[in-house]
This record gives C-alpha cells, sequence and structure tokens, in this order.
C-alpha cells in the first residue's frame, strides 16, 4: 500500500508492449502517441527502437512522456507460447514484464498472444502474496442488470487457470470485486459463482466449500450460485470460476455468434425474409460479436500479480489499446491490486485465527 | 449380448413415465397411443391408471401393445429431485426405473424432471460393469459438418456428472460413438475432447490422460482436442466432457439466445431497420432454440445404463414424446447399450494385459 502512496505524487508509467497485437508495432505506438498527448501517463515503449522512433516521427506525441526500452524478439501471435518464450527470453512481451518485475513500469499492457501474456507474467511479475492463480477476467456487456448500470459484466478466470481450490476462487472473487469496483464504478458489485444448479450443495465438494467460502465473506456481494445462461443474461456484476469452464463458456458464445453470422447458408430456411432480416440484422450481430472480444472494452485484465496487467485484442486499433493503456494507469492509481492483496491478507488473518 | 438376441425375436418393450412433463399425463399417453397403432413397440405407460385409462379412451390406440402399471405418485418438474424422490419412493419415474431393472421392460422414456431421471436411474437400473459414471447427452444440431450429413452432433455428458476422470471420460467417448453411429447413423462418427486449446498437452492431467486414452483406442475415431466454439460450429460428431463443463456450455448457449430474442429491448440499437430485421429472423430465432432444446430431437440418451433411457423435454408434446418412444426402442433393439458394454470389456481386459 506504500506504493500506492509513492504513485499518488507522480505519473503512472505503463509498459507498452510495442510489438504485441496483429497490426504491432503500429498500433501500440499510435495508440501511445494519442495517449502522450492528451493524459500524464508515462509511457514505456517495447520492442525495436528504430520501428518505434519511425513510427513516432509521423505522429505527433508528447516526446517528453514516451520512453523507448529496445527489445528485438518478438512472440508471435501463432506461435506456442511456452516455446516461443523459451527460445526469445528478450521478446518484447517478457522485457516488459520485467519491468514492472524491477519497478521501472507501475502497469502494462500487450495486445500480443494471450498464452505468452500469463506465461511472461508467470515468470517475471510477482504475484500478490497468498495467491498462487492468477486470472483473467473477460468484461463483456451483458442484459441490463438489476444490480448495476455499467453495461459490462466480469467473467474470470477465462484461461489464465485450467482447475482451481475453493480458496482460488475465492481470491478470483476478491479480484473481480476490486476490479468491478474501482474500474467499472459498481460500488458493491454483485458475485457469484459458475455451478451447474443454484442450491449451495450443487457441484462438486471444491464448488461446495467455494460457495461456502464466499457466502461467509463480508467483504464481497455474494449472491449465490448462478448457471451458463446467467453468464450473457447478466446474472450477476461479477461471475466466478476456474479457466476450463470459463473459457469453454466464453468460446461456446463465440461459436454461437459465428453460427449466427452463417445462418444464412443454412440449408433448411433460405426464404428471401430470411435473408432481408439477416442483412438489416448485420450490424447488430456485429455488435453481438463484442459478447465475445472481450478486450474490445479497454482490455481483458490479468489479475492476481502486484501490478494491474491488461491485455488487449490482437485486432486492437490504437484507439482500443489507447482505452487498455487508460485502464491500466487507472487501475494501478485507483489501487486496484492492493485491495486485493489487503483482502488476501484479511483472509489468510482470519483462517489463521480459525474463522475462515 | 444374450438379452440382444433374445429381444430379437420379439416386440421391444418401453416403460414410458406417464405422470413425467409439463403436460402429463396427457402428452405421454397420446404419445403412447400413436405409437400404438403405427409400430409393434409394446407400451408400458406408469402413472395413474385411472387417468390414463380415461385419456386412452380418448384416443385411438391398439390395446393390445399396452399395458398400464399403476403408480399414484409424482415427482414435480420443480421439485428437488432428491427431496422428491425420498419422500416419494413410488412416484412413476421410480416405478418405470424399476421395471428396466426388474427386466419386465427394455428402454424407458420419461419427459419429466431431469434431475429425478438421472436419480430414479442411478438408484433402480443396473449400470454397465466398469461403468461409474452416467451420462446424459444433448442432442443439438450444428453448422454442416464435415465428417457427417447428419444435421445432430452429440454433446456428452450435460449434467449427469460433475467431474469425471479420464476412464469415465473414455467411457463417455464409447457412448457417443454407440449412439451416433446406431442411431444417427454416422458409420464412424467423430470423436472430440472438450478443452481449452487442440494440443494434446492442453488442460490439467486428467484432461491430457483422458486425451491419451481415446487416441490410442482403436475403437473410436478420435481427432483429438476442441474448444467450446466447436460446439456449436460442429468440430466433432461427438464431444465428450465432464457434467460441469458440458451444462455451463448447454446453458450459456440458452442464455445467448434468450439475450439475442431479447436484443430489441437494447438500449444500444433501436433503430427500425434492426427492429424490422428482429422481426423477419424471429422464425430463425425459434430454429436456433433448438441448439439448446437437446430433447426436441426424439430426447436426450441418459447413457452408461444397461438400458437405453431417453430423457424428453418437459414441454414435449405427443409427438416427440412418441419420436423418443422410437428412439428408446431402436436404441433396444440395435444394442447400443450391449455395444458400450463390449467396448467397456475390451478396454479392461487390454488394461489388466498392460496395454491401456
Amino acid at each position: 500500500v506504500s506504493d500506492r502512496a509513492d504513485r499518488a505524487d507522480r505519473s503512472i508509467i505503463v509498459a507498452v508492449d510495442a510489438m504485441g497485437g496483429d497490426d504491432a508495432p503500429e498500433q501500440p505506438v499510435r495508440a501511445a502517441a494519442e495517449v502522450s498527448r492528451g493524459t500524464d501517463i508515462r509511457l514505456v515503449l517495447v520492442g525495436r527502437v528504430e520501428e518505434i522512433e519511425h513510427l513516432l516521427g509521423e505522429q505527433e506525441h508528447e516526446r517528453s512522456h514516451i520512453e523507448i526500452v529496445d527489445a528485438r524478439e518478438v512472440c508471435g501471435m501463432k506461435e506456442k507460447p511456452r516455446a516461443a518464450l523459451d527460445a526469445k527470453p528478450d521478446a518484447s512481451i517478457a522485457v516488459a514484464a520485467r519491468l514492472l518485475a524491477d519497478g521501472k513500469a507501475d502497469a502494462m499492457v500487450s495486445a500480443g498472444s494471450t498464452g505468452a501474456l500469463v506465461l511472461a507474467a508467470a515468470k517475471h511479475v510477482p504475484m500478490i502474496p497468498g495467491i498462487e492463480r492468477s486470472a483473467l477476467a473477460a468484461v463483456y456487456p451483458t442484459k441490463k442488470r438489476s444490480s448495476s448500470d455499467d453495461p459490462f459484466a466480469l467473467l474470470l478466470d477465462v484461461g489464465a487457470t485450467v482447475r482451481c481450490r475453493p480458496r482460488d476462487l475465492l481470491f478470483m472473487a476478491y479480484m473481480g470485486h476490486a476490479y468491478a469496483s474501482r474500474i467499472s464504478k459498481v460500488a458493491r458489485p454483485t458475485i457469484a459463482l459458475l455451478n451447474m444448479g443454484s442450491e449451495p450443495t450443487k457441484g462438486d465438494k471444491d464448488l461446495v466449500a467455494a460457495h461456502q467460502f464466499m457466502a461467509e465473506d463480508p467483504r464481497i456481494n455474494f449472491i449465490g450460485n448462478v448457471e451458463g445462461n446467467d453468464i450473457p443474461t447478466g446474472g450477476a456484476d461479477v461471475i466466478v470460476c476456474e479457466g476450463y469452464v470459463g473459457n469453454v463458456a466464453l468460446k461456446m458464445a463465440e461459436g454461437v455468434t459465428e453460427v449466427l453470422r452463417g445462418l444464412g447458408k443454412y440449408a433448411f430456411k433460405r426464404s428471401l425474409l430470411w435473408r432481408a432480416g439477416l442483412m438489416l440484422l448485420a450490424g447488430g450481430l456485429r455488435r453481438l460479436k463484442g459478447v465475445t472480444d472481450y478486450s474490445e472494452y479497454g482490455g481483458a485484465p490479468l489479475l492476481g500479480f502486484r501490478h494491474p496487467i491488461i491485455k488487449a485484442h490482437g485486432r486492437s486499433h490504437a484507439r482500443a489499446i489507447g482505452n487498455a493503456i487508460k485502464v491500466a494507469a487507472k487501475a494501478s492509481r485507483d489501487g486496484v491490486c492492493e485491495e486485493i492483496e489487503q483482502a488476501v491478507a484479511d483472509f489468510e488473518r482470519r483462517s489463521q485465527a480459525g474463522q475462515a
């Protein structure tokens, strides 16, 4: 928490993986140029210096807000993350992560490979004491929720983990609470556990234990178990689950929207009316894609580390990466990670006192 | 397997839970009346005799094909299954299950509560030797699959289990293979494991072990891991997963279609064109609902038992229940359960010989 007091007196420093994303370094550099002019955020662009300098030369930017750290190598979007990082330990994504570890940046943004980001963070960035599983949170629009005016909800974890123990799931509830209350400004976000039914006894013993942990925790506004349909319909501001389940659910939604977009080709209905309806709806379906393009809205936070890390979508344009940079700076300024750290420390203290 | 030879000489007997479903006993009895006239299937209607007799009196039916077994009590669709079955051990769904156990029926159909059916089957119906986890299989339409002309694919388990061991998942692959090849007539159905990525090393150690079991098994046409988006897009004829994940995925699709139907109310787009498109699409969305109404198509098989058990949707009309009865009879006639039994026995033999 002393870290946060320290940051209050100065600008937040965000490390940007300039080589990550489908259109890098162009889009990350354009994003940094834009942010440098409109905010007091300090940017550290990590990547090939000459390419970054060249691109910066083409944009209006505030040079005093931008530093460049050289990294010659890149983890490609389609490379196998572990092999790529092993082969290229000084890839931009790893160098940016090390800036966090070395105290040279307060937060990090990458539009590179999700797998590489999760691995680079795990390898280089210190985790919050007590947390052993990080979580990638999908930020997605839902139907109007009674609990909040915010159009977006959080689902975590969607792929940083496979399986989780009850305490990992509780800590993910802390992460979701801290992020939703400080970034989405939902004062008292509703938290739910993704399960196979609403009763507290549903699921296996780990899900039952996770339910009990959350139900007994005064820090979070736990509303109980929800089911898969409650993800898109907005059953809670924050829905917690292990990565295997969250990843399948997210990709299931992706697949359903893909099928919808392709419905015109379905053999079983080919009327003109149907086609006309589809054409009219095309714009709407593009909207709906937002349900699955979880990093379109300022990016997907990778939580559990001592510093905010934001994954922007690989296809992000400068504007989306710029949003991610601002969200990362805000998460650092507003002490999201410190709140999670405090919650975990309180839990550990209660556990040791035999109260949890 | 001798059972099957025995059945070759006579009509198949299907026990029908006459009291199960939103509109019972009317729809199950109408279904039985229809099937009694059009096929040689023998039907045992389980429920309140006087109500069944009264309804039969209103329908054309072949009385010599129908038997009635009295059961005074009913597990309601909205009751908690375990408590309801404990309180009403002679509920129609339990009595029908006991007919299977006692050799008085070859197969069973219920449109009652899924939870009650899973519990009643577990309590009364013998499992296939070696199988410890039953599986409920969703039968749903996908995009056109390269592997098959059949519009429907199988996802199992969608809720009979929570967690599964590698061997449980392998046995589910056998179940899916037997059902798809004999009922859907896909000669060599493609089988996939639902995971978080395509590489054989993805997931936790259980998923890796399940992948290896399936990859090494000559009996099934295993094509590897698939991800959530491959469920609706038709990545395989049969997709295998534990019940927690399958249940969430299925309900996620349900939620996405619900959101779509409600899109007109979304604040972010209210143009006339958009509304017109939605109205035109309404018929298509009703179609799409089929993705989640998994028992509309002859019902969802509950597999792992020595006799075929088909769950028809609670909202089923007589026609859908009739289809479920025919599918149940066909599964019995075609030896689906015997094929699964043989596959499991072969696996156990290979295991004991140290080859599996």
